[in-house]
């Protein structure tokens, strides 16, 4: 705690645009500054008389030398841009894999780097990533540092790097209600209306919904109603785990011979053995899409899937029994296949899984629409403060929550 | 719910002995009887007059001719036997990666098979498995569903096939008392004491304890204390996934450069590019190993393993980041590699880890003494449910424990 | 831990029948004997052969002389009886509010006491009160420790005393399928078809139900649904606290004026005045009646049943504010008061409130149908533990919860 | 939505002054009146150049008609002022126990009102009361609604009214991390250093420490910490209901003679007669402080309550059994003693309870310093934003948090 021998200190410049105070930016940026044991002045604030103006703070930051860096990438993060017209700091990759130390992590929200002819967009926008310029031919995109390549153009610092926070307008409010506010005790009935309007008007545009569901949706009865939206064109693409396909088939192939059993909520004694001889099932057909073709598994959502050709992508966890031979257990070909069908998507439900939902989370870009459903508040927020700025935490049944859904949508 | 053309029946005679009353086995014995439709006729009951007494009873089963065969299965599991001499029924495997329909699967308790020749001990016993037996050699061991190789054979239903649930003795109390108890309101420290003790008696043995952590073991500030039970020889190997490994070297690499934020327990504002810093440290040397011996990594639980030679294996997830050059993203490999270092285990801690622990759970049999530790008292519950049967559940923060661990143990 | 100086032990004789395996009796006694250091000698057991048939087991109880009276009280609030016909052992209270140390405390279950004539049944059955014998009447029951007045003849130690616990009917599944089996993971929408068919059924025989309510009730926009319930004669008492009237007439006062907030789910930002500017309006009617009737409220819970003459008790708590004039803030008033509304009920549904279900539960005879519903597993399982036999216990959104039995009671 | 028959508008100037961008303070006034449906605009602001400078905006509202009144009153709430020197405007109560409809509704801030002489404290500050004033003394204070007698002037609207907002000063960082930001992935070890830290200066200086507890306080085991606390001088009063006492009782009186159980944390089978026993023996002596007296009560926290003479206030509940002699069941006296004790409090613990804990903070100025302590993350949170500013929340076991304490203040 002794601060005796002061580092020297060094400043940098920096300018914010937006809706600075109502959206609480300025005060994180601010923030941000102090609790880092940084200082700022103040150069010129320039606040929006009304709720639609702008705000444009000019600030300056003052740091020990060797953390200035840092706390400027950060701000630029936030949305703070250098001042000047700079273009980006480049350094080559040394070797495959390893990026220079002060290499720029890329948020989730729509970027655009300086290059020597101006700004260009950042392509292929997810988190965590680094950015790798093309001055050639003059581009620039997200790539992850284990897909770095020696001699890569790595972006260092922040100079030149603009990030464009997705402002929330209130016209957005009804949709964007419980963004940053988990709460049980809110009225559920509102946001399934909300967002069963946002699936329509995306259906009726060509759009992409994309579903990451955990094998809860099963185990609550939501199967048939899932199944009921993807058989009707509300869903694009389906990204789960090893379970939810088993559990889907153990219900659809089980679900009869056990009698009360499913129907009841009574849980199923032999159940233990059920999903060892679902997936033995599958085995023996090939796969899930041989096994619809055999006439083998004739209901539950990875039938519609096949039916309505809406693809899936089932990745691995070191949990999975099986697993099925569906299921993807290399994980770097399962993370490039999410991403393939996170491509154009317009929108996201993350349903009951808090280890799927983070990984297609940090893939997803900030402008995509994104819907967390959870019994469990902290699982909500955790999805929720990952996911995009219009992120939506519902804490809820995610059985009932489907059910709803699709009687809003007239498809149950 | 109409049952008017009723299927024929059939029966059979089962045998159940051990503690039957007040461990509630016979209970749950004739409960799933009851609850699966089927009705039951106890035929002989001999109660243990005194409580180290073993209870014996005989029973008929009667159920529908087509679910038979699975409730009996359903009973071997829990410990009872088919009455009569009769050796395992064998079927061979058709395909790779299939087995007959009526095939047993496999739980994580101490199982025999009856050859001809008699009782023989089952190998590798882990859950969801099937049981394979070599007739020549006469034995028999668990073989994973997509281990199975054409021709194997294959032990169908329940008949020859005898499980020993374990007992919980009186003495063993101090420790089992939480078993499916798990509660926020006892007192932790009379848990830990017990397992303190429980840990040195291991170690004075030359036993084996695994531990399974969580990143919040890092989150916490338990890595200091982690690191110093792996330093003084209680720990014989780590199961974690990528996030554990990264958090541990980003809190070793940065901990002191950002000063008070790791101290304080302040969120650090720049922790988002931290863990890729972190990553690109390691990816620079190599491994993890590599930057121990570059002196770049001086310090936590990764340190310590490095160092005491104590074997990691980090199982990669969907939502890995990176990962770090160590992290195994096929998990085919990271099950058999997790599964050789639970080889002989005696103690297994589950520390804050849902995912890891369900995986690490399946394959550990239930006479290895399972300690489940987390914040959120449905996570407890559902590891120790699937977990062994001296499985204890602690709800609290797992910083906490291992502070309190290592005090009891003398190495903080 | 030392025993080195053993006191001397006796014994007793106890004799329980019923479904003693099955329900999984007969393992809470033994174990109740064993965790207790005392021991048990089974000295006849006849178990039931079918499923339907009683069993009966015969055993003496050995522990520590001054422990015994102890464990047999206990035993005897599970369902055991003392063998023999010997009556109550009586002891007069030598006090008000005082009785003698070994005095026996009921359960919520239907329970008789031997006299001299025989059996006879205990009147105002209710939990953790004491017996009270008039011997010149022949009759016993239960009063409050607050209400025993000096020279009360006291009910002593567990002789002649025996407890029925509720016998769940493989009939009345449907009904208890979650009775100590919490979860968020089961489907809700059949529990609630169950419930409704039970409220009809108390309906049509001119039952009671009677509701309890938190205040997340109205939160959750449950308050409509609830109140239909009541418009439609579902509900024959409601017993809340000050807070459930505050919000409702809130609700009922402002929701318009408010204008998109109660509307839309966003947080009132006035909020926090507007509960006191609900009490004052009411305060200014002199109260909820007087509100009703000067035409000042007009809609809500508390409307319908001023309406509709369906009585409710507000019972106060330390953290009301106001309160309202017709919240009881002496709580031996409150609890007489609602005490009264329990008499004679057939059903009783907790909606979210935790302080009001305990209060309740307690004062709730075992054979009452209970059902608690709650977003906190947690809060289920205590009530669920402490209620009935028969009680329910639902994981999910209240308002929900409300809207779907809304529903399916064809009012909503 | 539609919005055809505009109300007329009208608008209130207002300035705030303060630390309006790194507190957030401003974005909460601004969003405040957009999600009101009102419309702001911004006519001065001048920014702090520096961390420490108070920044000053001057704007203007606009709103319909009759909504304007509230609004102000509620950016009155959140520390706004309406610019001009007018005095509070004052109307008489019509009726006891009523106010007139705009009166201004208090919050826990420390306050001034505008009289004709200028700027006056209010005094006996607390949230949800009317302030009145007393012009011919000059002074004003908050009543409670209850309190309130025909003719008090009563202060409406927001004019002439000033809140001042806690500042959270960077130094006391340390101690206000965690406000807002309640997390189980903190290290509780930290927290707890601080607290101490605090704790031994207020008692250095003769300050006041009040705990609120619940009665997971002593079943965690933390009643023994809890009441050396209170021997060595760290606790000045105990607000608490009658389980508290009851547990604390029970513990004293039958911890030894139950042998193993209370010592392992095995569930006390015979608990549930044990605290009627507990009520029983102290009906015996008269009251609490009489069974210390006659040498019945000998250890716990209430033993050192009475021994050190530290006043104690047990409030009662609904759910009371009971309950004891000392459990005030009379609530609006109860609240009375309990807003005794308060008084002058510089700090206040809430240990695992939310009702009293609610019903404390309701009463406690915001400047007093808060510490909440629960297992349940929902708890924290609902404590620490209904309390001061500068409450700081803890999820962590209760008893490990009392024993970490005791054990940082030497006392364990």
């Amino acid at each position: 705690m002794e601060r005796n021998a002061q580092p020297p200190e060094r400043n940098a410049q920096l300018v914010v645009t937006g809706h600075l105070i109502d959206t609480g930016l300025l005060s994180r940026c601010l923030n941000l500054i102090i609790e880092t044991g940084a200082r700022y002045d103040m150069r010129h604030f320039e606040v929006g008389r009304k709720v639609d103006d702008f705000s444009t703070a000019n600030f300056t930051v003052h740091a020990a030398e060797d953390r200035l860096d840092r706390i400027v990438s950060e701000l630029v993060s936030l949305g703070c841009r250098l001042e000047g017209d700079d273009p980006v700091f480049l350094k080559p990759s040394e070797a495959n894999t390893t990026v220079p130390d002060d290499f720029y992590s890329t948020t989730n929200h729509r970027s655009e780097v300086r290059l020597v002819t101006g700004w260009v967009p950042v392509a292929d926008q997810r988190m965590d990533a680094c950015l790798v310029v093309d001055s050639k031919a003059g581009t620039a995109r997200c790539v992850k540092l284990r897909d770095i390549r020696k001699g890569d153009k790595v972006v260092c610092g922040g100079t030149g790097v603009r990030v464009h926070l997705p402002y929330k307008t209130r016209e957005a409010q009804d949709f964007v209600f419980m963004a940053n506010d988990v709460s049980s005790e809110r009225r559920v009935e509102r946001m399934v209306t909300a967002i069963a309007q946002d699936m329509k008007d995306a259906k009726a545009k060509g759009g992409r919904i994309v579903v990451v569901a955990g094998p809860v949706v099963i185990h609550t009865g939501g199967g048939t109603h899932l199944g009921n939206l993807i058989k009707h064109g509300y869903i694009q693409a389906l990204l789960a785990g090893n379970a939810v396909a088993v559990h889907d088939v153990e219900h659809a192939l089980y679900g009869t011979s056990l009698g009360v059993t499913l129907q009841s909520g009574i849980p199923a004694h032999e159940g233990h053995m059920n999903h060892m001889r679902a997936i033995n099932a599958i085995n023996k057909c090939g796969n899930l899409a041989g096994a619809v073709q055999k006439g083998v598994l004739t209901s539950g959502v990875i039938y519609e899937c096949v039916t309505a050709k809406v693809p899936f992508v089932l990745a691995g966890s070191i949990r999975d029994d099986g697993p099925l031979p569906d299921t993807i257990m290399d994980l770097l070909e399962a993370q490039t296949k999410t991403a393939e069908q996170l491509e154009g998507a317009d929108m996201l439900l993350i349903l009951s899984t808090m280890l799927h939902g983070i990984g297609v989370g940090n893939m997803t870009p900030s402008w995509v629409r994104t819907v967390c459903v959870d019994i469990h508040p902290a699982v909500v927020t955790k999805l929720v403060d990952r996911g995009s700025a219009q992120a939506v935490g519902i804490v809820t049944d995610v059985g009932l929550f489907l059910r709803l859904l699709a009687d809003e949508l007239g498809v149950s």
